[in-house]
């Protein structure tokens, strides 16, 4: 058995069959032209299906959209490369020697990709069944502590819903400047509410996040009696 | 045998084992609160991983992000309505009062909405391996009709690969006007390429269309002389 082998099997729990596709799962691009790229497509959807499962079946009275919020919450980036890092996956990486340098291996994206592609991998070497199986096991402890729903929906969502609870118009959301280089774009975004007489600014470096960032002003205000409230 | 389930067995090619199911994915949340909602966040998950599955399989050289563009072109709204239309899944919608009258049964999100949910279901009843091979089956022409590649790419990318290839600066788009109501915004998008000295416009319901729309413009520019051209 080799020391990836070795690692699959103590973390994932999961013998593959071939080997082969273990070694592909964690080759960083960086590293080779036969990468671990293809694989994290087909294991993003597979982990996508096996989580949208997991919580149909475990979520029974979830309406679609709490649904959705968890599954989000669950596959994002920040929870696949800390569950990466629980089985210290960046170890076993294989990365192109100016990755390595760099600290590569601790690097989020690179750990949420790798865990990807080693779901995809158990999909393509044992099938839907095992994936599965290794989703359930990787996201046991996620699952059983999922957050309260409520906690899930996002600003604008929680602002929108209180103002239709309240029969008022929906807030007006503009972009008031968008400076800096394409690459490290910042934009201010305003959050109009004629009937409470309100506008608040929000920053961020994509107009989504500013418009968050200004609804999140905006509920601290209706709620708080205003951001300069105590 | 319903009505329901004759027409699953005609045009889905598969029999329920719970009929219940069947009849839920059909039904509208215009008609009931037992609807097909959470069928559709589950059949969305299993229909990405099956058309994920079949492009790994089928596109062995094709880059991640070209299966990427394939599988959305798949399955998004309009393709899902086109199948739905073809399999007459109209007539079979549990639709409210409402959405019966103003033609609910022809439009194109209820009927993807509701295409999804039957993959949800047959997935529920059938397992991975019976929604699979739905998949397969509704897929089989598109599947064996894929667009090239290069087609599949949108005008911000394809004028990006291009200046890449030239040694030029990434365009900057930024947003001239944003005028109207919430619900009917107007983008107007400025894209600037200073070494070409080309500046071109785009318009759109969206940030994200207008400055395809002012790409689009820049290729044209670029490639056929501007578009004043012949």
């Amino acid at each position: 058995m080799t020391g990836s082998a070795r690692w699959a099997w103590q973390h994932l729990n999961y013998r593959f069959a071939s080997p082969d596709l273990l070694d592909h799962a964690l080759t960083h691009k960086s590293r080779a032209a036969r990468n671990n790229e293809r694989l994290e497509f087909l294991g993003d959807a597979v982990l996508g299906c096996a989580v949208a499962d997991a919580l149909y079946h475990q979520e029974q009275t979830a309406d679609e959209g709490t649904l959705s919020r968890m599954r989000a919450l669950l596959v994002r980036r920040e929870t696949l490369a800390e569950l990466a890092t629980a089985m210290s996956l960046g170890e076993q990486l294989r990365l192109g020697s100016g990755e390595l340098q760099s600290g590569g291996h601790r690097r989020s994206s690179i750990l949420a990709d790798a865990l990807e592609a080693l779901i995809g991998a158990v999909f393509v070497d044992g099938g839907f069944a095992e994936a599965h199986a290794l989703v359930q096991r990787i996201y046991a402890a996620k699952l059983a502590d999922l957050p309260p729903p409520e906690s899930l929906k996002d600003a604008k969502t929680l602002l929108q819903e209180k103002l239709q609870a309240e029969s008022v118009a929906t807030p007006e959301y503009a972009v008031a400047s968008e400076t800096g280089p394409e690459h490290r774009r910042r934009f201010v975004v305003e959050c109009r509410i004629a009937e409470h007489n309100l506008l608040t600014r929000g920053k961020g470096v994509s107009r989504r996040r500013a418009e968050q960032a200004a609804a999140a002003a905006a509920l601290q205000a209706l709620d708080g009696g205003g951001p300069g409230a105590p």
